[in-house]
């Protein structure tokens, strides 16, 4: 007989207009139900809040359906496994899957991934070694075809993905490496994971910071934040020269649209590829991903940080603050665990 | 011994600021240099003038150097050799090449290319069998990847890069292909190239208009003017929709940049790609362009129209005009010759 436990979730009450307010979220008490054949109970230790979150909260067709109201948010998150139905997992095992914002997973066993909480801290699955992980590598390697020898820039240099992005790009023996950050603690620390030049994109205008860091120009650019950080790097991009549009996230909380990159003719006479990517169509890579980058992290040629809140009651204002700016490297909140 | 000859030439005298006004130009009478070994002399008998061109008039570094001042302008031309120093081309032979504007052209032999006058008239090789005819060919099969099947719009439908583009799109089997032009007229000439569907820009914006016209969306956009067309059809795209970049004739004029489309980061979700390019890097496809296009013209399955201005000393007006959408089809200029 199972127990009759009950768990806590974050609902989304009502849509944000701009910047999300608590008052769009609520924590809802539920009843956890009995499994299924095939289905596990997962107790989440640690949930991830990404930016690509903020879009999925309008009700707009996008490439994710948006959330509903009066249901659970989801998203990434590591637990271990309390019950179990299935053959393919057993108590104890530590998983990583989609079903965040809620203190008790519950489904089908195949949408559980093991991993190894030996192998590196679980909140590295969330982040370096998981989908911001990927996407780097996805988006650096494959959307814009970086090559050795290239001069590469990348926007939200502290965040999760763009700190992969630029140490990837430095990895894979791109020339130059320039981030752009929104503090000086940040481009300190873009400077520590070894980027070659890093700037406060809030200090002086994006075009003149890039034009001073990269005199000559640049081949790649990883952008995760679009607005006037697009139109700066369309200005300094070379002839041939690739852009990963990965996210967009200076336009996330506008209710208007931002000014979309007033030099974009530029892309004719330079020949450059702008690309849109999301990190599901490239899953192919996931094998070769996890084999090279989980090289670099034993070898410690490859650093990550992470910025951890704790409990799930705090989950709406990590993400809140990721979306203000608040993390350095990848926003993660340790769940303490629901009531039995 | 050579005549001592003299040609006029069309100088560019000042750089417009915005729209170019003839007096930005200068007809000016100069002698025909004596030829060097391997030279030939070329009396022009048609010549092109090309949207590109304005871009080439400001003092900006671009794909192609600006136009010096007080020297010739140049560009694409048809004319016949009326002296040669090179075993390559005799007297009477009719050539392609380069040195547009002026009564006679003076090169080295390699720089004219012969053609057949009678197997097209000789504007067609500045036309649907010459650069423009090529660059729709390159930017619709190659840059962006045109599939069977594929809904494609095209801007600029009534003008020579676009009307070959949409008429190719379709002979390549296009599900549905969609023209924007800029007058009544130029919409019925479209729809009578064959285009599924066509609308006047100027009558209503282009976002709804592209939506009636295509309301499942479009995969490819052929894009000659950028600006608010190039937002409409971002908006317009489906996923992994391709946009050949080709050219952004709203914003030649304008004095400040023309604003971007606010709606680029859409590009993320539905992974678009926009590929900027110019057709001189499509070289290698010439031989299969002129075969493909050129049976297409003998089987009467493409069609092309011209609009033409009589006399070098109107060519500067036939330049404006084109910029101001006063042609169907490709814009030549039909020379008088020079004086002996």
């Amino acid at each position: 007989m199972p127990t009759h436990r009950t768990g806590r979730e974050i609902q989304l009450v009502s849509r944000p207009h701009g910047v999300p307010s608590p008052h769009n979220f609520a924590m809802v008490e539920t009843p956890v139900p009995a499994l299924d054949e095939d289905q596990v109970l997962v107790r989440n230790l640690v949930m991830s809040v990404d930016p690509y979150m903020r879009s999925r909260m309008n009700d707009v067709p996008s490439y994710v359906p948006p959330f509903a109201l009066e249901r659970a948010l989801d998203g990434g998150a590591v637990g271990e496994v309390v019950e179990s139905r299935s053959d393919a997992l057993e108590v104890g095992d530590v998983v990583l899957h989609g079903l965040g914002w809620r203190d008790y997973a519950v489904g089908a066993a195949r949408g559980f991934r093991r991993v190894d909480p030996e192998a590196a801290p679980l909140a590295a699955y969330l982040g370096v070694l998981g989908m911001p992980g990927l996407t780097a590598y996805a988006g650096l390697l494959e959307v814009a075809s970086m090559k050795a020898g290239d001069v590469v820039f990348v926007s939200g240099a502290a965040g999760a993905v763009g700190s992969a992005a630029g140490q990837i790009a430095k990895l894979k023996g791109a020339a130059r490496v320039i981030g752009s950050a929104g503090s000086a603690a940040k481009v300190e620390h873009v400077l520590g994971l070894g980027f070659d030049a890093a700037f406060d994109y809030k200090q002086a205008p994006v075009r003149r910071q890039l034009r001073d860091a990269a005199p000559d120009g640049i081949d790649v650019y990883f952008d995760n934040v679009g607005g006037d950080h697009l139109e700066a790097a369309i200005g300094s991009l070379r002839l041939r020269g690739r852009v990963a549009l990965c996210g967009a996230i200076s336009g996330y909380n506008e209710s208007t649209a931002p000014p979309g990159p007033r030099n974009l003719a530029l892309a004719i006479g330079k020949r450059l590829t702008l690309r849109g990517f999301i990190v599901n169509d490239h899953n192919a890579l996931r094998g070769v991903f996890t084999e090279e980058v989980g090289g670099w992290i034993r070898g410690g040629r490859l650093r990550w940080e992470q910025t951890t809140r704790h409990g799930l009651e705090n989950a709406p204002a990590a993400f809140i603050g990721l979306l203000q700016g608040e993390n350095t490297g990848k926003m993660v909140v340790e769940l303490s665990g629901g009531t039995a």
